[in-house]
């Protein structure tokens, strides 16, 4: 099935306990796309990006079968820039520079040859920029996930609870799951967050993996412990890029297949942190990729 | 096989976001052999009590099969006291106040009819009182574990070194690990903390669930997400009498039956959390204890 991803394509500076960059490429749907590359070939790209962007990096996308028709070149402005350092333990960062750039004003264009897509990922971004692609698409896609964080949460929370009966699955942090609901336990948190909407809700915990919520099924997926997690940037991004890539492949929303979707993304995820930005998942095989899938299984299996 | 016990048998005064008490029952041999009885039968006890200690407590271990022969009473002295308090988000707690009263000076007496029991199970106390009970036993048990926390590796690191290459099992929470270790990453802390000794290591995550180590064997059992987590006090304590109650229940030493053992002392800390104290854990069902696993099942197996 075609999977369209809207969202940030971007120049990140990091700091790490391991490193620091110049600018590299980042953004929210870079590492969305490159992952799901990996799933499936339809694979949709819209996004804005200032004449600065190095067409190097967009045939990077391209021959990773990302359709880069969406992508908009402002040749007068610039790309969004994010520059971050992280702690010690990686699991919190602070941010040192945001330049909005192109992002400023993204009005996102959605090519005719979009139309009809079947699954939707709605990247960070302000809320109602993800409302405002639901509008211009001339049909609901099948499967509407969104992504959001805290600071959406702090400035735009009404934007969010409208956007949030729109979409399928939503994606948030521990911490952002508590914000939004106002409830400590994750439990709890889950159904009033199902409440406002998503019938599928994914808690992610960073190092200690990732939550599934639907109706009353839950499903854990650990994260797998790593000798080195070298950089956690677009971690969450290249889970969800995995996540629904399988979904789209497999076209197949059942609970159990959400599941094995949840372990393809943490996979995905686990090799994202092994180097400095999307390093890592530029050249991943299929046999990597499932030998990670079976560490996972080894991991979390057990017999009773 | 026979399982014995040495630890603190305490009162415990707690506070939490849900409520507050008085003295309660508490100590880790209390919630270890309280969580062990649901497995094995031969449960033997080794710890001082003041004479203010409650005789109806010792006849509640003693229905739950716990040999208290073990138990030396100081009529003259009183028991070891806790007062803590938890923070808001349950993972952390401050210390109000300690008597330690009779485990001062506590000298474990091991009763010729404990002679020669094969599963020891050494609760949080000075490593150096550890070490006396591996001395004072006849031969070495067939599988040794032992539980410390970050006020040893304080103030009496030296003695705790000492101890660890005797134990085959050390249990420590992920901040005590990267404090033993001296390593961040706990794939790493765990290589460094099995060279001193222990060849299994567990590794307890509170809500984050725990992780097993064994040569280059690693599983990782999830905490179950609850509605309410009223109580974390004895959690580890409950979750170690679990685990190594399996294993002389089972005999079995295996890795496969090691995840088995991580699982049913996981669904036992599930049980202690959702009350104050040991409540809980008095009257659990073998069908309740069985549903339970069943939880974690679901909670965690997927297909790929």
């Amino acid at each position: 099935m075609s999977l369209l991803t809207v969202g940030s394509v971007a120049f990140d500076a990091l700091e790490t306990p391991f490193g620091k960059t110049d600018k590299i490429i980042g953004g929210a749907a870079t590492y969305i796309t490159l992952s799901a590359s990996y799933f499936t070939k339809q694979n949709n790209l819209v996004a804005v990006v200032g004449g600065d962007f190095p067409q190097e990096m967009i045939d990077v996308l391209v021959s990773h079968g990302v359709n880069t028709a969406g992508l908009e070149i402002r040749k007068d402005e610039k790309t969004f820039f994010w520059s971050g350092k992280y702690h010690e333990n990686m699991n919190s960062r602070d941010t040192l520079e945001v330049q909005l750039n192109v992002m400023e004003n993204f009005d996102p264009k959605i090519p005719a040859e979009y139309q009809n897509c079947q699954f939707l990922m709605l990247g960070n971004t302000a809320p109602a920029i993800q409302n405002m692609v639901l509008d211009r698409l001339d049909s609901r896609p099948q499967f509407v996930m969104l992504d959001t964080m805290n600071f959406w949460m702090d400035i735009a929370m009404d934007d969010l609870k409208a956007v949030l009966p729109k979409v399928d699955c939503l994606t948030v942090n521990d911490e952002e799951a508590r914000q939004l609901s106002g409830d400590y336990s994750l439990r709890k948190a889950a159904k009033t967050i199902m409440a406002m909407g998503p019938k599928t809700l994914i808690i992610k915990k960073g190092e200690h993996g990732a939550l599934l919520f639907q109706g009353n099924e839950i499903f854990f997926c650990p994260a797998l412990p790593l000798e080195e997690v070298f950089d956690p940037t677009g971690a969450g991004d290249t889970f969800a890029g995995g996540f629904i890539g399988h979904l789209a492949a497999t076209n197949d929303l059942s609970f159990q297949n959400m599941k094995r979707a949840i372990v393809y993304g943490s996979a995905m995820a686990s090799f994202c942190v092994e180097k400095f930005g999307c390093e890592r998942i530029l050249d991943l095989t299929q046999v990597e990729i499932n030998d990670r899938v079976q560490e996972f299984v080894k991991l979390a299996h057990f017999a009773v």
